[in-house]
């Protein structure tokens, strides 16, 4: 029996890209998830199961390498397996029937063993899986990327000070280094994820079409195990057709990157805004331009980013939805899936790859930041100024004097610091150089750079 | 200025189906949301633009037919387009380059007349209602044959028995007229409503950069009335580029319509059950067979509508949750409409479709019908005797009557009706011959016929 | 038989309100979903049954009183009617009972016509409509006064100039009163919406089991119609019970009105941030303040706008899911509604209601507004000069020439305007007056005074 | 400093339930869940908060006492909390105030060091974290209780035969073990899923106004260790306040849960439609009955199961929109959390705790299951026979063989192994008996003995 590597197929597909696929979807992605890909797939599992037959004694030793030679999506139609899929409800069956004249041309005797004891169900979700091995390594690459890069921003940037907001209002200074590890910090819980989901996911599914391994009788079981073993997927305790939780924790789990990559995005949409200028995406000759306003530098990275985590959590939860499948094989629900999936994964890959890009070409702009520290007359010290006094007054009553001094502040248009140089209570308990140093941005971060620090220890390698 | 007529351009797309394209998406539909389809309203828009501005006077007048020369998608290279996309965020920055390009080959004057005061996304937008239009026509021609469908289905069946099946248990005799009835009524309100909301979407977007028609200065009312009049749409009180809420209303209407169809589906696949039988899907050499069970006639068109039924309100909630747009122009709110609105009019163009065929051809076994209704051994008539028995007894008491006799029915294995026979309390009000009448279905099933007829009259035209 | 007038009845629940629903709901809407509400809408249907059927003959003339007598939500134990409702599966059923024992303790012979000819969803579904004549009587109220806000913003906003922004960055001077005319025109949109699916919603449900109205034979019809017209209440073709579409498009209705609130409110948001300025949520003492930072005026409205904003779509999605009913009755989709849509429309309540307070009272910064037109060195107004240079040098060459002066403004820290007066080719095509001209707003922003008029032109009376 | 234990306060909540919550919600749930239980897991925060910080010396020892003393739900007025809750935007505000004046009546010197360096999300989000522990060990507790119904269910019926069905039509053999152990497979996954987000769920959140630490300055980190040591949580690496994936993961774990859930209750209600009686919820007085028709049993268990499988799917995605945070703390986002992920629990707990109980008493009539895999005359068999004529035909022909063999048997109505007894092609490779043990259906479900051993092998312990 000849060898037979499924995984360098996965991916080859060459189907071209639709117009605004370069937009939202990373290119290696598409190709995994490509009709081709979809169809090798399929073909990589018939191949396999053709071989483990052979192997187990099932089927003829002679007939699995005249199968296995015509597993090979280019010596498909798919435009004519489209067509008769509506009739099928699957595309299996006409892949299986039109692999099966393939093979009969060649080798009349092989061709009764294509696809034996297999129902269309095991070769698409086995082939799914195969698919999705490629997208979990692929994601698995780019989020080591993505730690990589957003370790260096919050090393870089350990004591880079800006203004900490909450509410979209000016809170207490923070800095950039810790903005960035608290990036990195999801960004590792999401390799985490992946990893713990890797051996429920990569599965082989096969029993037949009501998943009792029926066709194979006594062979079942050791067919199936080393069908698992040449696919290398793990065998699982049980057929998992009807029981969609397998993949559909593929797309919550891509679902909770999406909200992540979403919430990196927003943060560098809102900094480089015109008024606010403390971060930019990379930019490029053409990138975010507009037809009408040729100073334009839209954050097109951040806008294509933020629209897959719109899109995401609904996709997500069509799989969860889908779930509910009547009996040995739903209605609908698991042809719910078959595009929402690789859509979720087609989605957050592209998401995951803009913003790899924009934080690895991330424009910081530590200056403005630095300034815009200042926009609120001292107000961002505030909380600052309230807890030194705290001691004194008692935390309510130091929060009251100072709400008094940031009205007072705003009224008459003079720094939060020169209103409270006079204010007895506060006369009474800092000199004036404690006060100045409340005012300190460089004193009032915290444990910011201890924290980033945490976050760069536990690290995964990359 | 040349008469240029954009509708019948649009549709004409004719990029190659994916794989499971010919599955869920009707083909008519999938054409007008192709690449070629979208291409050809945006030249659509920017040749009418022209136009309209010849006409006005706001660019010269022998610029306009260099332009609309070219505004024709077989022109431009979609791949090249794909790529030059990414960099500026969106397909029509790169288009309005080509199209600039290909006029200045001919006419290097009326280059620079090319997307004169326009921006992006009045070119998208426009071109995307010059879509829709053809979509909503689309839905309209099907709604009409559905209703038709229904109406012959509800007057056929206006007296065929069977039984009314509540929380999927027997419940009471009803008829398969009053069933088709119930769909076609809510079909009917799809129709009424796909009218009402066409005059809100329906309506040209043109605004420029921010929505002032700034860059026309006081000609911007006039260019975009004439615009709005070569285009055949209907003239906004204000452009509504970052206000979804016509398009989204587009996709909560069809949401809707999905909603009845996954109704209609369910109820199909219940009656043609292996234990029911009662109606089928049309048959068709090769349809709905399995890869490993000859004998396997699947409900293939209610899977494909009830997966549809599965994924549009995930996607409808994209469209609402996008409504949230930033200031003049959205950060990837706008971007996540772009491929979710056309899978939303695809999918439900293709349950519609599946709909009104599965329908057409649809197989009734009425004998089974009405012989199902005696699988509950009488139960099903429980709630006739019960209001038969409760002007004696009290509805209560009626109730727990009736009660108590089909606990002995099922324990005795016994008719309802012979149960009750014996039943002193029944003897005292009830003939026998009243107790049987009490127990044909075709008596028990009140005002069906009256209310087909009801909905019969009411029906739009078709 | 007595008058009796179920719409006082509804939204007088005193149920408490939970620890968040004064945050999230507005409170006559939350009286409106009470469980005392809910409770008595079903009631008023049982009273005026009674009184239809008296009316018709179907019952005695004398029973009717002392069935209506008792359907008064205080007689009932809700408690004792919670714990029952797990077993019955609906709370209609325990309701039914408790009613029945009620009026036999005062006239037994009246207790047997208790609920006649009905079914627990006919009387929970014609509740549940009462409910929403209420709800919808409140939506329209505070849209007409959201409008009125509205209308008035942009009357008196009408040229006051501020940077339009799209994809967050600036873009082109705007007006004020042109982004309040925006939200208005989709608000009167929405008032339209309600209108219109007035006749489809606010409709009797009246069927018995399956919905032929066997149970009272000949007379449902009558029967039927006698009841829509003491509820005030349209009578629809044939019963709706397993066909949702008529109140899922109330929720489909208000997801778009929530989109529109959302993004009111971002814009809102973005306009308030520290380093904008330039409109703020009304201060009242206490509201928005941190417990950590005493100068926090946090923008709470915004925030309980955009979480109804993030919720709502979501809800909608169940709602249409839920359609997909089962033969005569769903298991668990009609179930799914139950909270659904009251929650969805106690959320779109509060944030209307929040809505219309914060716009009531914004603090508008129109002194800022025009300041912040300065904050990028004249680069808001490069598509003015690009327009103006497209004649000279056609649209594609006057773009480039300005991208380059943007280029190198930014580059040399200096005005847009000082670059381009050094440019040869502006210097060969404008005065250094008409540049100036360029560079003022009010001059910039087109038509946006007109379109404000054509908005309010065309507004409903509130 | 006084011992502390907030676990055993949360879930003490006594507020009433609300007329829907015994149909929905797991009792126990609900009270995690209750006000009163949020306030006091907030005020458990609170104390140890205070303890923490008398441990390291940032607040005087004597202090601790006095405020643990007060942190103590039912000295609070949830209502007064409830409406000042509105201005702040926030309960925990209000509640610290209360806590303030409650502490400083008793001790004035105490009242200065109440919620010391904290800001409000620290002690909601801590709050929440502890209110989810108590949710995940209910969780815990109820799936291990579904573990062992479902490892029972399976080992009984390991062979108790039925018919497997795939697109709601029947199949081929199967057994009711078979079943069970699918059902068993998915949730000890769901087990293991709860297992592996415990240490990233269950996690401190500290880290003051913006996530530096900054109001303890040096001691911070003391204090966090310290606090999340007494609350029995894992410390973080970094605050994760504006990173909400740790309590999105709950939610979409508790998604997948809820669909295998799902999936159960639909197979359920499958079975025990009035044609098919395989297997029915366990009755009890007054379960499931209907107002009109006494007959009823219908599956209200199933119907609450399913109405969560349709809500829940949504909620989640309400958790993963909610992840795109705005900076240090999102505005609405962070908002649309509150009620969602206690009703996600809620639901799940609900449809949870029917499921055991469900399956726990669930009736299965092996009888009929027998009986029902002959309503297709033998079509059931129908892959076994092509399967073993495939050896002597090849694969395709054997298909076709029997496909004409059922065309013939429906219209014939004749049985299908009498079909193929008169078929030559048959007789050429079969005997007589041979082809009756095709037929059998205990030989027809391949390797479902085994398969069912596999899953019980691998349970985890209850």
């Amino acid at each position: 029996v000849p060898q037979h590597g499924p995984a360098t197929q996965v991916g080859s597909g060459v189907d071209a890209p639709r117009l605004l696929d370069p937009l939202f979807v990373a290119e290696p992605m598409r190709q995994v998830f490509s009709d081709r890909a979809r169809l090798q797939a399929m073909l990589d599992v018939e191949a396999a199961l053709a071989r483990a037959e052979a192997t187990v004694g099932v089927i003829p030793a002679d007939a699995a390498p005249s199968i296995i030679a015509k597993c090979r999506a280019e010596l498909f139609d798919a435009r004519a397996l489209a067509e008769t899929s509506v009739l099928a409800g699957n595309p299996a069956i006409p892949m299986v029937q039109a692999l099966t004249t393939l093979v009969g041309a060649d080798d009349p005797a092989a061709m009764r063993y294509v696809h034996w004891g297999a129902t269309s169900q095991d070769i698409m979700d086995s082939g799914l899986v195969l698919q999705l091995r490629a997208a979990v390594d692929l994601f698995d690459k780019d989020l080591s990327r993505l730690s990589a890069v957003l370790a260096d921003l919050a090393e870089r940037h350990k004591t880079t000070l800006l203004a900490g907001r909450t509410w979209m209002q000016h809170a207490l200074p923070t800095t950039f280094g810790i903005k960035a590890a608290g990036w990195l910090s999801a960004a590792e819980r999401h390799r985490h994820r992946l990893a713990e989901i890797r051996p429920r996911l990569l599965t082989l599914q096969f029993g037949g079409a009501v998943g009792t391994l029926a066709p194979l009788d006594a062979d079942g079981l050791s067919v199936a195990a080393t069908l698992a073993d040449y696919l290398m997927l793990a065998l699982p305790d049980i057929p998992w057709h009807s029981h969609r939780d397998r993949v559909a924790e593929l797309a919550t789990t891509l679902g909770l990157l999406v909200g992540t990559l979403g919430k990196i995005a927003r943060d560098i949409s809102l900094l480089m805004q015109s008024e606010v200028g403390e971060a930019f995406e990379p930019t490029a000759k053409g990138r975010g331009g507009s037809s009408a306003m040729p100073h334009k530098r839209n954050p097109v990275r951040s806008a294509i980013i933020l629209s897959a985590a719109l899109r995401v959590p609904a996709l997500v939860s069509i799989m969860l939805g889908a779930m509910v499948e009547e009996n040995e094989r739903g209605l609908g629900s698991w042809h719910a899936e078959w595009e929402t999936l690789p859509d979720i994964c087609r989605l957050a890959a592209g998401a995951l790859q803009q913003t790899v890009d924009m934080l690895a070409g991330l424009d910081v702009d530590t200056a403005r930041m630095r300034r815009n520290l200042e926009v609120t007359n001292g107000m961002v010290f505030s909380a600052v100024v309230a807890m030194a006094m705290a001691p004194h007054l008692g935390a309510r009553a130091a929060h009251e004097l100072v709400e008094q001094a940031v009205r007072r502040a705003i009224c008459e248009h003079r720094h939060l610091a020169a209103v409270l140089a006079d204010e007895p209570a506060v006369q009474a308990h800092l000199s004036q150089s404690d006060l100045a140093d409340l005012f300190d941005p460089a004193r009032a971060i915290g444990q910011a750079a201890a924290l980033v620090d945490r976050v760069l220890a536990v690290r995964l390698a990359t």
